[in-house]
């Protein structure tokens, strides 16, 4: 890291965003026109357009006593490209705008667009908009991200019928015990500056929360595999949140199963060291942004070759509810805090 | 305005954004998905898709001590549109973010969106995403406008050539001093909240900072006229620096004249008033909104019978640089800030 400061002031508002957008290159053909005018162009040719915005708050979103802001510029864009995926189409362009203080330098946001850059390259995605301004205090980020899909071909969290295989990618609840793990470290930094943090063995956790990824992986495999899911979201608020949403926007319920959620063992480590339930945090923690999706049982042998994702469960008539059953075999109702929040739950 | 207050807490996150949006009715073919999925869709069918985005900060870009929230939810469609048709293009759908302190109850932000809906209305734009968030201090706001044009049929700011003639809608110079006029009326306030704003006859100036139009007429004219401007730009950072911008990505210079320069009687007025100049205030106020663009000389004729288009100049080698006429016919170097912005001027 350097350790120059050169302040904001000195290069002007078009200057710095000229400094910081210099060395773009368009990955798509579908950028025509990107920083420097009145607005963006772009032409996707004969596809639909997927559009998905975000604001991300300093001390709300992120904390940047504990995230380093390449990080933080690699996270906006997955966290937004990982909606367009969730809609089943690709993502081609994006556009940032952010507000900041004079407490960040020029070199301080280089570093946020190296992430941004690195992002954008993982995902192939075009920066082509930006805004950059001052704020009162702290960083503020807006993120809009831009995707194309064949026609009609996106798909919508309302699709899910009865009888569908319920499906998540990945694991869940890592990143929710990377929180808890920086917000202790950080509380015993403010106590006690002298003590440095014991992220030791903790890498899985920690970088599931500072660095996700985007499941590109997924949407590329559906392709391949000829999979269309009846619907989709990415997993943001936690499991359990995301399923109630698609079963009322279904209008169906869920059945999903305690020994089938996929839980990596770094989290079930973590969540021990931490005296909390790995079911708990996989249902509840949020900011997985793991795709969960639903496909028609005949489907089920086209998933067999991909064993990054889980048949969690199937879906339901909605009078039936959402519920999971645990591994005792009890059957708990769902709520968007996970089951049964305030008072632990029965296995 | 009710006097009723609701806390957002009360609705939730998913109830209030679906108390926001309930209403929304498509005005578009092209918006096929709005709201309340991971992402929107649009298509427009052959049509390029132009984007801008925009981000506005409570105590940077407005004051809410003298600004109603619903003509702030007009103004932030506008001025987000008003870059849509600074491309020659026709807005079709916004997302738009915000963030706020508890301090904002669901009442105020029904206000809010009250003018966005006015706007868009106005625009025939469709609100078609949203994120609503909390913020640690304040109002924030992201903006991003979407718009349509045919294909390659966008005017950028490159485009003007040595003998194009230089023309802005409008008057310029009003927000500016509307600005100064509620700053003046907020510092007596703060000083003694007795006294009552005194606002009489400077309607016009005020209408100007706190709701301001984009300039959809005009646009729509150049399509009846069968004009297509060489270069174009929206007056936002005021006259001068958008010139100046104009000159610089179009390789050109520019001669303007301040007897040319449209100025309300209203806006001279309330120069006088505040001890400032008049065309000062209209070269390097901002917030006007208006278009600045080039046409060629050949098509001057066509713009002869739309008198609310007002030729101010001609471009220029690059060499020449970018100068003012004065009235008293003295040749200024232009400069960001107006032209000689500390020393006052010639005449």
């Amino acid at each position: 890291m350097s350790q120059e400061r050169t302040e904001v002031g000195s290069l002007g508002e078009f200057g710095l965003i000229e400094h910081l957008t210099k060395n773009i290159e368009f990955q798509n053909a579908s950028s025509l026109l990107g920083v420097g005018d009145d607005a963006a162009v772009i032409d996707h040719y004969g596809k639909q357009t997927v559009l998905t915005n975000d604001l991300l708050i300093e001390g709300v979103h992120f904390d940047l006593m504990y995230t380093p802001l390449r990080h933080l510029g690699y996270k906006t864009v997955a966290v937004n490209v990982s909606d367009i995926y969730a809609m089943n189409a690709t993502p081609t362009q994006i556009l940032i705008g952010i507000a900041f203080s004079n407490r960040f330098s020029v070199e301080a946001l280089d570093e946020f667009y190296e992430g941004v850059y690195a992002a954008c390259a993982r995902y192939g995605v075009d920066l082509i908009g930006g805004d950059t301004t001052s704020s009162q205090k702290g960083f503020i980020i807006s993120c809009t991200a831009i995707g194309e899909v064949a026609p009609d071909q996106y798909v919508q969290r309302s699709g899910a019928r009865k009888g569908d295989l319920l499906c998540v990618s990945g694991d869940l609840g890592a990143a929710y015990l990377g929180l808890l793990l920086m917000e202790r470290e950080k509380k015993i930094y403010l106590e006690n500056p002298q003590i440095q943090p014991d992220l030791e063995g903790e890498k899985y956790i920690v970088g599931r929360l500072l660095k996700p990824e985007a499941r590109k992986d997924i949407v590329e495999f559906f392709a391949t595999a000829g999979i269309r899911p009846t619907a989709m979201v990415d997993v943001s608020d936690g499991l359990s949140s995301e399923v109630l949403h698609l079963c009322k926007q279904s209008g169906v319920g869920a059945v999903l199963y305690e020994d089938k959620l996929p839980i990596h063992d770094d989290t079930r480590q973590a969540a021990f060291k931490f005296n909390s339930e790995a079911t708990a945090c996989a249902l509840s923690g949020g900011e997985d942004y793991e795709l969960l999706f639903t496909i028609p049982q005949d489907d089920y042998e086209k998933i067999g070759n991909m064993n990054d994702i889980s048949v969690i469960g199937y879906i339901t008539d909605a009078e039936a509810g959402a519920h999971i059953v645990t591994k005792g075999g009890n059957k708990h109702a769902l709520t968007a805090q996970g089951w049964n929040a305030f008072g632990g739950h029965g296995s």
